[in-house]
């Protein structure tokens, strides 16, 4: 598809979990359903103008908008002849731990390069997005940035490099969130870590992850329900979330075989191979935080193999 | 095969690398003609009764004998109406670091499954060996023995419950073998490494096992050579080896693509693509050793995909 100068495009960026208890750092898959919308048109005028943004209060000034921090990034590393006007449709809270700044960030460079013929490749778009999650999280990071470009389940099997794998997306599959409103700042879940962990917690991680991608690779779906689990995270983060044990016992009551944090929160993921177990849990969930006076949102949904894609 | 009570069995136990850098308590791979031979006849008088032991100088009574420890649990759990006599031909040096207790402890185990006409699985046998290698280092592990049962190379996802899966075997893989004649216990290996590591090398650690594993399944050579690395293990074993930092310079200058320690030393071992590479490099490092005094075996392989097999 070539784009012409006049013509607008608009595109989704999906919503993403990242860490998925084994991965820390590495691991993310992307959401269906759940996203940003995107609205791009070439400009003569050289760099990014943000001309409108709906669903959240962000700043219009691209230099302070992760989406035009990513969007500038690019334009100056392909030394771009042309500008980019944007629209953000946030759909996604910020702040709700489903990669709400990726998907700004991922959403920006996807769209900009259609305007390329696609011509550069998902690491270095990744490596824009990149710029702008710093921005939004003070880490440079790409659990979330990879899954929202590439789609389906993304591994990080290297930072320097930058290298990015695609695993193999599980059949029967369904995923539910819960974004329970409560603020955790990305900064202050990475605060709460310790710098060294036990030896012994290392290794089991390891084996979570290793066995997670061999699980994958040979369709085990024992193994693949096993090694959903975290050695290194959950243990010190889960007390940011409130209730988060009681939600976890309503996760396995309801068959959900694994539960966790969506990346530093405060949204919850967990995985059902049945979609009415996703649903069942998630009225439970629900009426439980509403029994708190938690305002809570729920999503159900399947992992999206696609990524960002042209509406 | 039915093996009668007269019948005497001998069978190929192989040498193994465990941790293979990336994978710490948890990788394994067997050798190629390097390994232990042991004889097995079945008794009327229960128990087992070590009748030979050449190559080494090891406990004749079974109670204190590696592979006696692993074959008595054995009979025990399968409550035997019958006992072993065994012979051990220790063709791996003990303490040497490539799986000497582990090759005594699995070949004894899967000689007296014979007689049970291979009616226990991988995972059972795995079990009953683990008790001799826990006796042989104080540490019920068991990324030696498995890959020695298994064949190729081997992934323990957990301990508890015992998971092994076998990965696929790498074309193109030779392995080089060198063993230096200077002892380390494997509890002093142990001892020398920290209760409590960074977290962001536990990280990276997970990475590498993951992009391991991702490798083999992909068939990836470059994530395959940049996997076999370690952030957990060697920058603190290392020091246990005199001159390791001169023997990776040969190994790399020679083209071999990982190098690093077998177990818990004192072996080393190197992968490169080309056997022609592996000889070069066991030439330069055997005389580097030489003109340090230090005496030193070196093993040409490949990956063993069969493990334990009947001569």
């Amino acid at each position: 598809m070539v784009i012409k100068q006049q013509d607008s495009l608009k595109i989704f960026a999906p919503a993403t979990v990242a860490n998925v208890n084994c991965g820390f750092d590495a691991l993310g898959f992307a959401l269906e359903g759940i996203g940003d919308e995107m609205v791009f048109r070439k400009t003569t005028q050289l760099g990014i103008q943000i001309t409108a943004i709906t669903g959240a209060t962000l700043p219009m000034n691209a230099k302070d908008n992760v989406a035009g921090i990513a969007a500038n990034a690019m334009l100056k590393g392909i030394d771009a002849d042309f500008g980019i006007a944007m629209e953000i449709h946030k759909k996604i809270r910020p702040s709700s731990g489903i990669g709400s700044s990726a998907a700004s960030a991922a959403g920006a460079v996807f769209g900009i390069n259609q305007f390329l013929e696609n011509s550069l490749d998902h690491t270095s778009l990744t490596q824009y997005a990149m710029e702008g999650e710093a921005f939004a999280s003070g880490n440079n990071h790409a659990d979330n940035v990879a899954p929202c470009l590439y789609g389906g389940i993304t591994l990080i099997t290297s930072y320097t490099p930058l290298h990015i794998v695609s695993l193999p997306t599980p059949d029967q599959v369904y995923v539910g969130i819960l974004h329970p409103h409560i603020k955790i700042a990305t900064k202050e879940a990475r605060a709460i870590l310790p710098e060294k962990i036990p030896l012994t917690a290392a290794i089991k991680q390891a084996q979570y992850l290793s066995g997670f991608v061999t699980a994958l690779y040979q369709n085990d779906k024992t193994l693949f329900e096993r090694s959903i689990n975290d050695a290194l995270v959950t243990p010190y983060r889960k007390q940011l979330i409130p209730h988060f044990d009681v939600i976890q016992t309503i996760a396995r009551s309801n068959e959900c075989f694994a539960f966790g944090i969506s990346g530093s929160g405060p949204s919850l993921f967990a995985f059902a191979h049945q979609k009415e177990h996703i649903t069942q849990y998630l009225n439970a969930a629900q009426s439980f935080f509403t029994s708190k006076n938690l305002k809570v949102d729920a999503y159900s949904s399947k992992i999206n193999s696609k990524g960002c894609y042209i509406l």
